[in-house]
Order: structure tokens, then C-alpha cells, then sequence
């Protein structure tokens, strides 16, 4: 089966269980949200489907071929993560040079112009870049590797919102020319909405949601009004969460809503709104 | 005069001139936003405030005076930063009892509520912390010292948005209870935008904006319609900016709206929006 599997993943920090039993399929020509709270086990996932980090069960396939040290399987796939691995002192330029040698499908010219196009001075040191640069030298670097799996790990850090705004671009160009498979791991959830066909929530190192955006949204809805009201009408419903501000509430609720009362507004759940109250404490 | 005083401050990095000729005042008992693009020169200008970093030329003044080398002066004030200091392998709770040190006022149990609130293990070694935890580490550090000056830069880099909305949520309340000058660097304009009261905004290097959000926001408007529609009214008028999205346009205008064409529709500026066009390459 062609796609990156992750079969029944476990991991472990000292006390904490980083990943419990993650089974997880990211299909070819896709785009996948990877979204979850502050230490749900996001970077540790993409750590391990890309073998950077060894599960301690389970086992990561790509293309039907287990990943681990199998350098075939491994260049299929590409992880911008939070550390680089650049060596000391190398120069912005230097490492797209450099890249070709792991990747041969890695695209200099397209590189250099994605640099112009974010102002990234490719004659820097990639260790002199502050956090916005960073991002956006390993992200120019994530969009030039041409492989057919690319990780990206909250790729927009530090950036400016006219930088994320031609991030997203960027990328939905570049898919819409030749798709591959991006696995966006993000907390800026609203930003991305858009872009994601599938969503994959982990909550404390499990997956809590796997499905169509579309799918998921289509589950619930949002109703609004006064307190009594909105109370009245949750009595017997499945409530995900109620936001309270001064005396209107508004719920997000799973299954269909009932608009027999006018006094109440229905809309349809924002990813935002619903990941909060899907993983709120 | 009481407050932060930046006096005719410039700095160059190689052929970058990060600032020039930069003239503020962070007044006391204010909440500041400190806008600008990846590059703009918002750390330097944090950094050479907190005395990091040496300017090139001019001064900065704490409660009239000359910060540098001035520990009366320094103690005053706190920056949250991208760099941490802390010793190798230092544990976040250590960091705690030791601030104390550095600055008498720092409020240990407060930062250890705090730390419970976010789910911050205080046993965690710093340099262990993923990148959203490191953010939380150093904005409780931040929200305990109990200085005058809070100085942030990127305060929620990397947070999800439940931390982000609590983060928020815990400012106000210690502003509320207890007035202090906080200037808060970020990129998440739109989340901000009801926090702040006055607006710095820099563009390479040089203040473009300083004053307060309400003024800035009454100095225009946005108008929606159709091309030809918003094209006609356009003439003649201060445009910052348009945005096209298939055969609708939406402009951000400044001076006052003309409301006689009912085909149009007018709406206030929006922070983000107005950052976007006025920093906008």
C-alpha cells in the first residue's frame, strides 16, 4: 500500500507516554492537518515516521517497506523539524549546494527563488537567522526537495503574516502543479482550515480524530443565544463545550440541530473552535 | 519622565541597518504592541532596550535615566527573549528560587501557580523543553518578576491556542490587579489586536506607526464590492491597499467613507489587515 503507515506506535519519555498505540495512514497526493495541544506528541510522531527518533513498539512503513535504516524508503520522505542538522557556520546558499547530495530531486534554482521571493539572504549563516529566517530557510528547503512525502513541523514559527500568508500560497501552487503528500503539523489552526483535506488530532499521545475535514465539521454545529435559552435546548444533546460571554453562551454540539426556536443561531463548527473543545482540559 | 525612553537609537549589522534613527517612549502602566514584518528590527530594538546590545548611537533612558550600565536603572525592567540564559541543564523550578536573586520582587508561588496552570513540569530540565513549553517556561518567568518594564518578544511562539487564550487571559487579570508597561512583539496581530493600546509599528528599521490602536484604526476604512464598483470610488482617494479575490475587491482606504453608492459595502479597518497593507512589499 503506497502512503507512510504508522502501525501501532508506542513512545516513551521517562514518565510520560509521548505516543500510545498510533496507527496512522498518510496517503499519497494529500494534504493532512497533524494538530494537538502543546505536548500531545505532534513532533514526536513526525520524529519517528521519518526515523529520527526510535519507537519503542511499533513500526513505520513507507510504501509497504519498513522505514527503518532502509535508505530507499527514507528518501521518499523529507521532515522539517524543529532542530536543524546543518553544520556549523554553513551559509544559507551553501546548503541548498549541499542538498542535491541527499536529495537528488532537489530543486537549487527553485530554491534561490523562493529565497527571493522571502527576502531570505542566502548568503547568511543558517545559525545567524533569527526564528522568522529560520523557519523560512527550512521551509524553502522542505518545498524544494521534490520528494513525494514532506513532514512539516509547524512550519510558519516566528513567521509574519505576510510571510505565512505567501507560505500557504506557495505551497497550494506548488501542490496544485504536481501533488505530493504534506503532513502540516500547526497551532495556527484557523490559517490552515482551508488548505487541509484531513485531520488528524492527537490528544495526549493518542489519535483522537482521523478524518475528512469536511467529515468532522459535518458532525456538529454551533448554537447561540441568551443563557436560558441555549441551556434549555443542550438539555439531552451531546455537548462538546459551552463559551460563555456575560449572558450568552454559545455551544458546539454534535449530531443535527433543531431550529424550532427562533430564538437561538445555528452555524456550522469552525476547526479552531472544535479543536479546542475537543482538547480543552 | 517615567518610562522607557529610546532616543535617536540606530544599529547596523554588516551591510543591514536594523535600526535607524529610532525615537520611542514606552510610557508607564501601558500595554504596547510592537508590530513589524520578519527582519523589521523588533528584537534589536528589545534587545538594545534591555541593554543586550550595544546601539551604534543614541541612548535609552529608564525613569530619565541613561540605562547603560546602570544596574538601578536595568533592574527595572525584564525581556522575554529568543535567547535564554540559563545555565546548561538548569531545571525550570531552579530557574524559579534563582530568579529571586536577580530580581527581589520575582513571585515564586505565582510562578508556580502558573506553571500548574499551563501544565509546566517544574522538574524539566530547560533545555529539554519543547518549543511551546520553552515559550511558557519564559512567559512565567516574564509574568513573576514584578518590574515596571515587561518586555516581550514573541511570548507565544509555538503555543497551541488554548495556552494562547490563557496566556492572554492571565496578562489581563495581572494588569488589571496591578498596572504595569508591557510591549508585546508578535506576529499573531489579530489576537492581540483587542489587548494593546498603544501601536508601535516598524518597518525596516524606522518607526512607521506610533500611537494609539484606537486613532490609528479611525484613520480609515475598508470598502467591499464589486471590481468596477470599488475601482470608480477608489479615484481620487488615499489607497493603502486592495485585495482581489475572483471579481470582488476590498480596499482599505484612509480619511472618511463616502456612503452614497449602496452597492458598496463599508466596514472599519482591522489591525491585521491595516499591518499587512502598510508593511507589505
Amino acid at each position: 500500500m503506497n502512503g507512510i503507515e504508522i502501525r501501532q506506535v508506542f513512545k516513551r519519555y521517562g514518565a510520560v507516554q509521548a505516543l500510545s498505540n498510533v496507527n496512522i495512514c498518510f496517503g499519497e497526493q494529500k494534504i493532512y492537518g497533524l494538530l494537538g495541544r502543546n505536548g500531545a506528541g505532534k513532533s514526536t510522531l513526525l520524529n519517528v515516521a521519518a526515523n529520527r527518533i526510535f519507537a519503542d513498539g511499533g513500526e513505520v512503513l513507507v510504501d509497504g517497506e519498513r522505514a527503518a535504516e532502509n535508505d530507499r524508503a527514507l528518501s521518499k520522505l523529507y521532515l522539517m523539524s524543529e532542530k536543524t542538522y546543518y553544520p556549523e557556520n554553513m551559509k544559507v546558499g551553501t546548503a541548498f549546494r549541499w542538498a542535491k547530495n541527499f536529495y537528488p530531486e532537489f530543486d537549487e534554482e527553485y530554491a534561490r527563488n523562493l529565497a527571493g521571493s522571502f527576502v531570505l539572504n542566502t548568503s547568511s549563516r543558517i545559525s545567524a537567522l533569527s526564528t522568522g529566517y529560520l523557519s523560512i530557510f527550512k521551509l524553502v528547503m522542505a518545498l524544494s526537495v521534490n520528494v513525494p512525502y514532506v513532514l512539516l513541523d509547524e512550519p510558519v514559527l516566528g513567521l509574519d503574516a505576510n510571510h505565512r500568508e505567501l507560505f500557504y500560497r506557495i505551497l497550494l501552487a506548488k501542490y496544485g502543479e504536481k501533488p505530493f503528500t504534506v503532513v502540516l503539523s500547526t497551532h495556527l489552526i484557523e490559517e490552515v482550515a482551508s488548505i487541509i483535506e484531513d485531520v488528524v488530532i492527537l490528544k495526549e499521545g493518542k489519535v483522537i480524530r482521523n478524518e475528512s475535514r469536511e467529515e468532522l465539521l459535518s458532525k456538529g454545529y454551533t448554537v447561540s443565544g441568551g443563557a436560558r435559552a441555549v441551556e434549555d435546548y443542550l438539555r439531552g444533546r451531546e455537548v462538546l463545550g459551552v463559551d460563555a460571554i456575560g449572558g450568552l453562551r454559545t455551544a458546539y454540539v454534535l449530531g443535527k440541530p433543531d431550529r424550532s426556536n427562533p430564538e437561538l443561531e445555528f452555524s456550522g463548527l469552525d476547526l479552531q473552535k472544535l479543536f479546542i473543545q475537543l482538547t480543552g482540559m
